[in-house]
């Protein structure tokens, strides 16, 4: 699969370990799920595909495994870096990952609606700043 | 895609949150990385690979996409979760994430072979303990 990038904006051309807060990683865990949400491929692909649209993402490729006897994982490629969901039905828990790089990026809003959308009862988000260069953190990836 | 899973030790079956060791979420950042490698999406899907068998993961499926001028992105679906590269050779830098959760994987040989095979003069790993349920963690899931 060929994504095109453009709309390329460099202000740095240097190896600048310079702090993005618009790269973003955000490991999230979801306790007391509803069994039935965790076990189900095709509504955890269907919710990975709208928590990658809440966050302005663009899906370039999304892939799942439904273990036996329970279990799931479901991977988002994004042209702005991955979403993942991987369930424990039967511990009523999934690990989520969303990882944003792009300056108009929303994974809060992403993590919200999984928090929601998996029912869960409780929830620990931890948000990480990723570091790139600078001249990362000022080019959008946009795909046509 | 279907895979079994197996060997099931279940210590416990209550929503315990006590913290696990053996699930490690691995966050790497690559600079100044060789060019031509980060680049290289068939390159990059090999070391993925390897890198995955030298964490003792098994890999049910590989995806990748190769950006336009420049950049890929490869994701490895893990038995015991995802590795993740994200590469952006125009800066000579790479985004990495190692997840794995099980009680022999060894995420940090997978780290170590991705810093040596990008050719990373510099890097900067941060090894986050994820929080499942004590049930998760004292399961192995192992494919057939």
């Amino acid at each position: 699969m060929k994504a095109h990038k453009k709309n390329r904006i460099l202000r740095s051309f240097g190896n600048d370990h310079k702090l993005s807060h618009q790269s973003k990683h955000l490991l999230l865990e979801l306790y007391r799920c509803d069994y039935q949400k965790l076990n189900d491929e095709s509504f955890l692909r269907c919710t990975l595909n709208r928590a990658a649209k809440l966050a302005k993402a663009t899906v370039l490729n999304l892939i799942s495994n439904k273990f036996d006897p329970h279990g799931v994982t479901a991977i988002a490629l994004l042209a702005e870096s991955h979403i993942s969901i991987h369930t424990w039905p039967e511990s009523n828990y999934s690990a989520v990952d969303i990882f944003t790089c792009g300056q108009y990026m929303l994974p809060e809003l992403a993590s919200q609606y999984l928090i929601e959308a998996l029912q869960a009862e409780e929830h620990y988000l931890r948000v990480i700043e990723r570091n790139p260069p600078a001249a990362v953190v000022n080019e959008m990836r946009t795909v046509v």
